[in-house]
């Protein structure tokens, strides 16, 4: 393969770019700030789209789908939203194209929209004005609506998968009759997004609630999964957000209660988004490319013959071909990388790249010993195996590659939290060790912006399962009852 | 259930618009044009998209992801995709919101764009602009990439899932290195969209080729499906466009061949869209609602108790789970509706109207005797059935069911192609008895458009497997080699 390679000890940035391009999961499109996500980035989308899926309709879920177009009075209606969602955005203001005198495709000047519309960057206001309509009565709630969808928010610096005007995600929207129901439902969606990147991504999370400064424009209370990077940055993985009564408020959504009053209706919403892609990348993958847990490979092994002569190269797809067979009984999805056009070096080198989780070279000496090389692509361990019981032997072998990524991933991150006491100990360690720095804070945002200027680390959460414990702030030194964990951040 | 009836034979198109409204599968948007689709349209909308996936990976294909917005002068490099999309489209020219002194939100001034951005009414150009990066050789060829996306043609006159400014789709998009290999891509997916319509639709559909007229703008030859509603009115469900080398020459995407010469890429492209959801419900409902085909219905059994005390309640329960576990191992979708808010008369009509294909009824008697009551949902045939068996009855049923829909819709269907020979009889069955006129035809673009302004009739396709048969044009007398279908449409 004809590319640079970037070790990622030596430019972590430049690494991650390359993997992204190499390993043919996206590029930048010709459109500004926009990605094209390509054929084997968007397999990987798809088993994450697939498994959440399951999971939100597991929780009492349903899909639906809400106008990409949003008129620009409903963003002024919650103030909050409006402010923080009012900013970088795609306007369309005209419906109509045509051809000018010199064959050019000019915009119709008469065909200018009364009122501008917004390209969603995200759809609380869209869906909230629909809800209206669909709620009267304690009857019709709860409502547990989810959409898959694009949304736009423009941005000038943009990373793939990170960062793009467009990206794809689901969001939730749910409406309910009381407070502390909308409140168990949005831990319960931060729980399904932490178990998800635990499970799935492979990817330890802490679960927690935003600062005030952090939190989502118009929610009373921010919750999220917050995953650590190889480099030591923090990735914000997804979010869920108990809006109160706000939107309610503010699209005048009431319902009349068993008792016969009329209340506004509590909210919650909940997303996460091909970010996740990101965060899949920068946890485990390593010089030779992408490391995938095997619940989100696409290809899950790789089978790779090797052969001197047609008549050899017969014999070993025979085999080859039945183990295959075997494998897909259990589940498990299987290539056999027969081109003849690249040798078996390169065709390793391509899936390691590719981050197939188990490679099975099998050659005529292999038949003759009625065995097959494994190899892992998390530790590049290499065993021989029999044939026979290589399907279960497999199966469990994956299951092992999952649980090893996850741990592998999970002692880093342990690793990378460190206390705090002193101010001087907190820029040492933000600038020197990266990770997460656990200190005590004021609790103010004077304080959180203070330590953002001067460090670029922001507060990522108060972990949920805080220990109360009295100190001093980091950098006020005034008091503080708890500990919230800083790092810098993607 | 409060809502107005409009009878089907009374007015179909209101008929049309309250059922879709009442059946919860859409409504309209405050945003003008766009629709919401509602969780039970949307399920249905998701077991199409899930079969349809199924069938497109069967043949080949991967999903990818293309960007939404498309820059002005990519439409003006295919001279034909251009007059026919730079049309009634969605223009962004600003990417910026901002509050002005008096706490409005408008569009900043200085956030104007150098280049309009299009809203996709379809990807060609985009796609064909990213492939260039793709194709270099014959190696890298055929490309089989699928893309499932909302796409935006700004309408005046809308119709729920017929015809909306935003709508749902799939678009493949496919590039090979021969006519021949493209041509029989284009069939194929002809093929399985006609499959895909006939064996879970259940609209019988006529396989034929678009006149120069109706065809896709930048297409050598566009192939199409087109169903019958039932008030005889004609449907285009699906297209295949054989593309030839147009949007190769327009983006410049040229490969390599074997033989090492510098040759154009050859393309096809392919859609359905939400307009099935329209399709499908104009072609199998009736004044009580939906009839949905089992293959496609988000709830296949529905099982209503009837019971007179919270003794006998909790009997038909356990009754009722039981078959519903029974059914559920069957891979057959259940509803029990235990609501003790409404009577069993209004579930049934509640039930009906949703066009679920089969409805258990179980009381106290019932079960005493080993037996429950089935209604179908199609034919509204009743019949009593022992519990002892009846996971494969149902099973079979439901097959028996979807074959019964497809029966009817094709007798239908058949009945209403009217062969014609002359101006008059065309002219009268076009007005009187609507359907299909099988008609000659002199081949030219004028007589066409005539025959559409004198009676709104359009040349749906030229059937497929046309028997050759010399006549004469049924308007301007001129010799013609084969009749094509006419017919009103949607």
């Amino acid at each position: 393969m004809a590319f640079e390679k970037v070790k990622r000890s030596d430019n972590y940035s430049e690494w991650y770019n390359n993997l992204v391009k190499n390993a043919d999961l996206a590029e930048h499109a010709d459109v500004k700030g926009c990605m094209v996500i390509k054929p084997y980035g968007y397999a990987i989308w798809e088993k994450m789209q697939a498994q959440l899926d399951k999971m939100f309709k597991q929780t009492g879920h349903v899909n639906a789908y809400f106008p990409l177009l949003i008129p620009k009075s409903f963003f002024e209606k919650e103030e909050k939203n409006a402010e923080g969602f009012a900013k970088e955005c795609a306007v369309v203001t005209h419906y109509r194209l045509k051809v000018d005198d010199n064959r050019k495709i000019i915009v119709d000047p008469e065909a200018k929209l009364e009122e501008e519309l917004i390209i969603r960057p995200t759809s609380e206001a869209i869906i909230w004005n629909t809800y209206k309509g669909w709620i009267q009565s304690y009857r019709d709630l709860p409502l547990l609506i989810n959409q898959w969808a694009n949304v736009m928010r423009w941005e000038m610096r943009t990373r793939l998968f990170l960062r793009t005007s467009e990206f794809l995600w689901q969001e939730g929207h749910t409406a309910h009759s009381t407070a502390e129901e909308a409140l168990v439902e949005t831990k319960q969606m931060l729980d399904v997004y932490a178990e998800f990147a635990e499970n799935f991504l492979a990817v330890p999370v802490m679960k927690g609630v935003k600062t005030e400064n952090e939190r989502f424009a118009g929610a009373v209370e921010t919750y999220c999964i917050e995953g650590l990077m190889q480099d030591g940055k923090a990735l914000q993985m997804g979010t869920s957000h108990f809006l109160g009564q706000n939107f309610a408020k503010a699209f005048d959504v009431k319902f009349q209660s068993k008792e016969g009053k009329l209340e506004y209706v509590w909210a919650t919403s909940w997303g996460v988004s091909t970010r996740l892609m990101g965060a899949l990348v920068m946890a485990h993958s390593d010089d030779e490319g992408l490391v995938l847990p095997p619940k989100l490979a696409p290809i899950q092994v790789v089978i790779v013959p090797i052969y001197r002569s047609d008549e050899e190269f017969e014999k070993v797809s025979a085999a080859a071909n039945a183990i295959k067979k075997q494998l897909e009984a259990l589940d498990i999805s299987v290539k056999f990388d027969n081109r003849d056009t690249h040798k078996p070096g390169y065709k390793f080198a391509e899936w390691e790249l590719k981050g197939v989780p188990l490679r099975i070279g099998i050659g005529p000496r292999d038949i003759e010993n009625g065995t097959v090389e494994l190899a892992r692509r998390d530790t590049k361990e290499k065993s021989v195996v029999a044939i026979d019981g290589i399907d279960s032997h497999v199966k469990n072998l994956l299951n092992d590659i999952q649980e090893a990524i996850y741990s592998r991933a999970l002692k880093f991150r342990d690793d990378s939290i460190h206390e705090v006491n002193t101010w001087d100990e907190f820029v040492d360690v933000i600038n020197n060790k990266g990770g997460f720095v656990s200190a005590h804070w004021d609790g103010t945002g004077e304080t959180e912006e203070k330590i953002k200027e001067l460090t670029k680390a922001t507060i990522r959460c108060i972990p949920l399962n805080n220990k109360a414990e009295s100190g001093t702030c980091v950098l006020s030194g005034n008091p503080s009852t708890q500990r919230v964990l800083f790092a810098k951040a993607y």
